[in-house]
């Protein structure tokens, strides 16, 4: 700039102090919603030690990079994945137009809430589910019903909308990376178009930063008007090894840290913490949700349909994952409980 | 914070005037290696618009998404796109590997650096080159390789690095769009991997903000050591009608601004700058590089095989496309020159 200032060197050290006291918030004010304890020391030495100028430990800002699973770790997935609960629902809208679906499998078991029948259709009889629900649409159209959606539905326990059921430790962990310069991502097995229509005023995360599973796409001019219309075929399955996958193609950096809840995060979590080579000593952390917490919320681990925590669990103490126990560690749940 | 701070009045002025001499600069700092005209001037016209609070034409920030074509954009693309070169580089320094490719096409005439075989061999040659150069291999290897070509090679007519064949008014441009809260993303034909490797350094786009053709990829524990392994099966041919398809994928908005250089930014300059209905009257910028400069870069455009621009040319007045003349727009076309 060429620009010349004289400053007061006593003004320029009460400059510094009010930088300082804006940005390093002191230890308590941290993580409120976390009990004190083991698991939230060990994430506040975790950023301590990556955000320590000079220190072995030191990582780079632009590497700070944070991938979140979703589903059972930044919100419910009880009594099943809540975009399951949006396919289910927007089948029973549309099938006025499709008279035929009320014989048909898996539409009928979709359309009278059987989910039984929907179970006994196994991965093709969903395949069927989410084409039906999720394709053929345009990406306006798609993202309008799902908005519309979450805001008119409540979840059938706790009659809650689906966006309150957001978990608020984990909010201010999100908050928390954030303001020590990480990018935080989320890497969800649920797809990459339902997360966004949220993501962004509930997690505070930007489109361009949720990675999910994909489908196929095209673009069109129609009468005139560009479109973008949803296909029936995946890209993506963004789940086990898939995420490494997604990671790879939309972040293009190696993750420093990563949470999830499940063996759907199993591949991401060895993909974030294990060391490529013996010179490779950057600190790295895992993080688990465990759902132990059948008052405020569920609990369930290896034997769930839904959420399944077995391989993972087993070898987060070889791995030094953090196992967070959501009764122990845990004094909210739920924002505003 | 509960921090309480008595600031004298004369201090909060001159902590404002600096604050503000830092950010607002003036009119003719900006885009310095553009000449004065209607090009330049085209341009900060529309972010003065979408920057202005209060204003009809007011964006705000986290909308203001800018998307860039590498290729004949951001840096040259003539004879041949810089990438097919690292391949055909990378077949001959993988042939003592494969000694049935001295008499096997489309490998014989890479080896040979035969143009009119490879183009005898069309797409189907293409993509035998694309899969024996760039698959097969992990992804840290890939960018290993790479960035070990990029360092080494010269450009075969102005003996350059190709890093340094950049257009600077267009690294001006991306730096004046990021002073104005734009998140600038590259939309590339061009493979996703390839252009990560230099990006951050050239042109201060972050991994996460490039978007490119992409193969398919897979995860596995090799050794213990987690890998990405590139598969020989393309994902996304991010090129025409791709290009929003990519957007869609990896940024989920649409752009305001798009800059592109031939008929494979047509949809892409579409997509961002056609209204949706008549009451989406948001400013839209849509810029393409014409080629008209054999002396100081390469001047084609309707004729050329690599970088046609023809029915972008056609469109670009229907659509309110600037279209910059690189002769006469551009004081400068490298850095440095």
């Amino acid at each position: 700039m060429g620009l010349k200032l004289r400053v007061n060197p006593g003004i320029a050290a009460l400059l510094t102090a009010v930088l300082l006291a804006s940005t390093v918030a002191r230890a308590e004010d941290v993580l409120p919603s976390w009990r004190e304890g083991p698991a939230r020391d060990a994430i506040i030495a975790f950023v301590g030690a990556v955000t320590k100028e000079g220190a072995d430990s030191y990582v780079p800002p632009v590497e700070r990079v944070a991938t979140f699973d979703n589903d059972g770790t930044l919100w419910s997935e009880q009594p099943v994945y809540f975009q399951l609960l949006f396919a289910l629902d927007r089948i029973r809208a549309l099938a006025p137009q499709h008279p035929e679906w009320k014989d048909t499998e898996p539409f009928k078991s979709a359309i009278s809430g059987d989910m039984e029948g929907l179970k006994a259709g196994g991965m093709d009889g969903l395949m069927k589910i989410v084409a039906a629900s999720h394709t053929g649409v345009t990406a306006d159209e798609f993202a309008a019903a799902a908005r519309t959606w979450l805001g008119a539905s409540r979840h059938p326990q706790t009659g809650k909308p689906y966006t309150e059921m957001v978990y608020q430790p984990m909010l201010e962990l999100l908050d928390y990376l954030r303001a020590n310069e990480f990018s935080v991502f989320i890497v969800s097995g649920g797809g990459i178009d339902f997360l966004r229509v949220f993501a962004e005023e509930v997690y505070g995360v930007a489109p361009e930063q949720v990675v999910g599973s994909t489908l196929e796409a095209h673009f069109e001019l129609r009468d005139g008007i560009p479109v973008i219309v949803r296909d029936a075929k995946v890209s993506l399955i963004d789940d086990k090894a898939g995420k490494p996958v997604g990671i790879y193609r939309h972040i293009g950096r190696r993750p420093i840290f990563a949470a999830g809840n499940s063996d759907g995060d199993l591949q991401m979590l060895q993909y974030t913490t294990i060391p490529r080579s013996s010179a490779d000593t950057r600190p790295r952390f895992g993080l688990i949700v465990r759902h132990t917490d059948a008052e405020r919320e569920y609990a369930y681990d290896r034997q769930s349909a839904i959420g399944k925590l077995d391989q993972a669990l087993d070898e987060a103490p070889r791995r030094g994952w953090l196992v967070v126990d959501m009764k122990k560690d845990w004094r909210t749940v739920y924002p505003g409980a």
